[in-house]
C-alpha cells in the first residue's frame, strides 16, 4: 500500500500491536511531545519500513501561532535532541547540508536553513582561515536539485566531502507525513541519514553514513502530504464508513480496483500544502537553523 | 456541494444538458484548444455558479514540455483572446493588478507578471512624464495579501485608481482548478472581474466594474486544486465504482455523513500542487505578461 | 556644492559653528550613541538644507558585528526614540510604507521590513475582521517602485489613505549617508516625513503631512554613499592635502572645473555599497522591524 | 597600483604603446565591438597583470536600452565566441559553475545563470537517466560563497568534479571593471579560467585547467567597480588638471601620501553600482545564459 511518510512515527502509528525489535516512548511537556522512536532489528525495520535507527519526533502544538516563545523552546528541544542523538566532541567539524529547491516554498527549508546558520570553518585553521580559537568549524552547502543541476545530490555532498572532511553530516529536507495535521508542527531528527524513495523526491540516492562514510543526522519538518496518500486515507474511511451503514462486507477499500482508479486520477507528484506555507517554512527553518546553531557553537 | 473552481468551463463541465442562458464554443487549433464559454442571463449564471459574462479558455497541450515555440503561440493566443475581449482603444489607459502572494510560489503569478511587465506611465504626460509619445499609458501593481498587508486588496485597488484612473483594469491571479490536469496548462480569460470566493482565496471582495466603476478583465492561470474538491471527487468515483459492483443503491456519496467526515479531516486552507510548481509558475507569469505586452504595446 | 545624504546629523556637520534655529543634543550609552537635531526655524532649514522638524539618528557602534544582543538593544532605542517623536494613543490605526526596490538588495529594507511586521488590521473591527480587541490596527504596504509600476508612490500611498484612514504613517526607506563609516549602522528617525531629492531616488514625490493630512515619521538606514559625493570628498581631501604640501593657494577643490571633470566621469545613478550589503539589509530591517512591532503592539 | 579590473581590454588600454607578447583586435559590427586581447608570452603576462591566454570582450552599446534584438544578437555573440574560444565536441560533457552571492543583486548573475541553463545531464546515461540520446550531458552548480558555506568554492568545484567528470567547465561570474560605463554592457569571455585577486573577491582560490585539471571558460560580466580604484581614477584626474592650471610639478597623485589618506577614507569591501542593478543583472544573466544554451545544445 503505497502510504507515503517520512515520519517514523506514522510508520509505527500504522500498527496497533507491539512490534518486536520497535521501542518507542512518549513525553509530554508543557506544550511540547517529544516521542522516540527506536528500531533495534531488521525484522522491526522491515515491518516499519525504515532503516534501524533511532527517530525523534519533536511535536510542537502552538507552532502555527507565532508565539515567540513556543519558537524558542522549540528551537532548544532541537537542540537538546540533537546532542542526544550524537556525541559531539568540541573538536568535531560539522557539515550541514541544505537539501531541496529554494524555488518551490514548501520544499525550501533546507536552502533557507542553511542561509540561516553561523558558518565559521573558514575563519579555523582547518578552513584555510589560519586561526586556531576554540571554535569548532561548522560549514553549510545547499546543493540544489537534480532539475536545476542535472547531477544527483548525494554526488556533490559526496564531492563537497572529499574536500572538508567532517566528523558528522547533518542533512537538512522537508519531509512528506500522512497527516495534515502534522505540517510545519512536527521536527524529525534521526541518526539514519535519508534513503532513497522515504521522502518527497524519489530519485535522490542515499546520504547515509554507509555511503558517506560519517555519521549522518536528518533533521526535517513534514511540508507536504501526498496526494496519492491522502486519497488513498479519505477512501478508507468512506469505504468503512459505508461498510457500517450498509452492513455489507462486500468491497473492502481501498483495494486493487481502487488503487488503478486512483493512479488514473492523480499524478504521482501531486502535494497538498497549506495556505500559508510560506509563513511555516520561515518558522521551520528559524526552528532547525536555531537549534543547529545552539548545539554546535554553544560549550 | 462545496466543488471549488474557478474556470467557467468546468463549471459547465459539471452537467451534461444544454443550459437555457449559456452558449459554449470549442476550436482547436495545433495543440491550443480555445474555448468561449457565454452566460447571458441570470439564470444561467445562477445554474453555472458565475456571474453573466464572457469567460475565454486556452488549453496548451505541450505548455509542461518547455517548448518554446509553444509558449510564443501561447502568449499570442492569450494577446489574441484579450483583444476579442474587451475593445482597447489607442489612447485608454491599462492599469494591471497582480493578485497573490510572492513569498508562495503557486500564488506569486500575479506579483510575478507584473515584475515582466512593459509600464509606461511614468513616461507619458498622463504619469507625469510629460512625454506625449503614441504609446499607451500602462502601469501595474503587486497590492501583496491581506495576511501581510492587513488590507483588503480590493481597497488598495480602490485607493490606486483614484489617482490612476485606468480606461480598463486587468487582474493577474492564481486559479483554482478542479481537474489536476488543468494546472499549469490552462489560461482563462473574462470579462466579469474577479469575485470573492469563486477563487483559492475567500476573503477577498470584489473586482468587478460594478465595485470599480471601470471594466475589469480577469487573466488567470490554475495553479492549485482544493484539497477538499479533490477528496469529494475521490469518494464520488470510490461510491460509484462501489455501488457498480455490489449492486446496492445504499448510501451514495458524498453525502451529508461524508461531508462532515470530510471536513474533519481536512482543513479548508489544503491545496494540491505539482511537485515542479516553480517551472509552471515562472512559465504561466511569462505566457500572461507576454500576452499582455504584445495586446498593449503593439498597434 | 552636491554633497548628497538623508541625515540631518551629517547636513548639522558640515557647519563647525552654532546654526542659529537648529539645536544638537548628543547621549551615549554603552555602544550606542542618539544624537537629536532640531530645526525650529526656517533659517535653520535653509542652512541645514532639510525641513524644519526632529531628525533622531542612533548610531550602533558593533551592528555589523552580528551580535545578538546588540541587535536587540538597537530594536529597543529605535522603539523608544519612535515613542518619544510622535506620540500614539491606544487607538491609533498605523500604516507603515515600506519604499525602495525588493530587487535592489541596498533598496530593499523597505519591503523587507513590511514582510517583517505583525499586521493586525484585518483582524480588528476597522479592517473589517469584526473582532473588537484592544489591539491596535496595524497594516503595511510596500508600493513598488516607479520603474516597475509606472506610479509615483506618493499617487499609491495617497491612493490607499482614502481607504485605510490611518492616524499616524511610518515610512521606511533605504537612506544615503555620507560617510561610508554609516552604512547600515545608523537609524534616523525623523518627525518630517520624506521630501523629493532629498534622497536616493529623485523623482519621489512628497510623503509628508502637508500631502498626507496625516503625521509621517520616517525611519531609514543609510545603505549608500552616492558616487558622486564620495567622489567630491575625495578631491577636497587631495586638494587640501596638495595645497598643503605645496604651500600653494591656487586652485581649491572641488571647484565648476573639477565638478565638470566629475559629472562626465560619473552618472548620476551610481552608488557605493559594502560587500557585504545582503547581511547589513537583513539586521536593519530586523531591528526596524522589531522595533516598530515592540512600539505598536506593546502597551 | 591597486587599480583593480578583471577585465583584459582595460588592463591593456592602460597602456599606450605595442606590448610585447600581447596582440590586440578589434571588429565592429552594428552596435556590437568585440575584442580579442591575446596574452602569448610570460613577459606580455607580467606586464598587463593577467595570465597567458585568450580574452575575448563582446561590448553591446545598446546594452542598457531593453531592447530584445540587441539581446538576442549578443546572445548570439556570447554562443558564437564562445565555440571560437574552445573546440566543444558534440559527445563533451560541459558543468556550468555559476559563483557568486545570489543574495546581492551586482554578484547574483552566476546563480541567476545557473537558474536560466537547460541542463540535461541527468536524462543522460552519463547521469544515471539511462537514456542514450545524442543530447551532451550538460549540468551546473552555484556552490555559494565563503561566508555562507564556511567552504572555498575552489574545494567545492574540486568536490564536485570527482563525480561529474566534465571535459570541459564554464565558469560564470560578476566582474569588476575599472570604467562604470562598461557597468552590464560587456561581457568577457577568456579560456585562462579564473585567478584570485583578480576579482571582486580575493579570497577565492584558482578555479584553472591547471587546479582542476580540464580547460575553464570564464565568462563574466562588470557589476561593479572598486570604490578605491573609482577614488584613485578621480584623484589622478584631479592631480592632473590642477597641475595643468597651476604648472606646478609637485606632487603627482596618486601617490604614496594619498593612497594611504584614501585607505584610510575607503573600506576595501565597498563597490559602487548603478541604480537599476536589478534590471542589469537580470539582462546579463539572460544573455549569458541564452549564449551558453545555445553553445551547447544545438549541433
Amino acid at each position: 500500500m503505497p502510504i507515503r511518510t517520512d515520519l517514523a512515527l506514522e510508520c509505527r502509528e500504522m500498527f496497533a500491536e507491539e512490534i518486536s525489535g520497535v521501542e518507542s516512548t512518549r513525553k509530554d511537556s508543557d506544550g511540547i511531545t517529544v516521542t522516540h522512536v527506536k528500531i533495534t532489528t531488521q525484522e522491526g525495520a522491515d515491518k516499519i519500513g525504515k532503516p534501524i535507527g533511532s527517530y525523534v519526533t519533536i511535536e510542537i502544538d502552538e507552532m502555527l501561532h507565532e508565539n515567540e516563545d513556543i519558537l524558542n523552546r522549540g528551537a532548544q528541544a532541537v537542540c537538546d535532541e540533537l546532542k542526544k542523538l550524537v556525541k559531539i566532541s568540541p573538536e568535531d567539524s560539522v557539515l550541514v547540508v541544505g537539501l531541496g529547491n529554494r524555488y518551490i516554498t514548501p520544499d525550501s527549508i533546507g536552502p533557507k536553513t542553511v542561509g540561516k546558520l553561523t558558518v565559521t570553518r573558514h575563519i579555523t585553521k582547518e578552513g584555510g582561515g589560519g586561526f586556531d580559537f576554540s571554535v569548532r568549524p561548522v560549514s553549510a552547502v545547499a546543493p540544489g536539485v537534480l532539475g536545476i543541476t542535472g547531477i544527483e545530490t548525494s554526488e556533490i555532498v559526496k564531492g563537497v566531502l572529499t574536500h572538508v572532511k567532517p566528523s558528522l553530516i547533518i542533512a537538512v529536507d522537508a519531509l512528506a507525513s500522512r497527516k495534515l495535521s502534522r505540517l510545519g508542527t512536527t521536527v524529525q531528527l534521526s541518526d539514519t541519514g535519508i534513503s532513497p524513495g522515504s521522502g518527497v523526491r524519489n530519485n535522490r540516492k542515499e546520504l547515509t553514513e554507509k555511503t558517506l562514510g560519517v555519521p549522518v543526522i536528518a533533521i526535517g519538518v513534514p511540508m507536504v502530504v501526498d496526494a496519492v496518500t491522502l486519497s488513498i486515507d479519505i477512501m478508507e474511511t468512506v469505504s468503512k464508513h459505508l461498510q457500517e451503514k450498509s452492513s455489507i462486507s462486500a468491497a473492502s477499500f481501498p483495494n486493487g480496483d481502487s488503487m488503478s482508479l486512483l493512479k488514473s486520477a492523480i499524478s504521482e507528484n501531486m502535494v497538498v500544502t497549506p495556505n500559508d506555507v510560506d509563513v511555516i517554512a520561515e518558522q521551520a527553518s528559524d526552528i532547525i537553523a536555531d537549534g543547529i546553531n545552539m548545539a554546535l557553537l554553544q560549550n
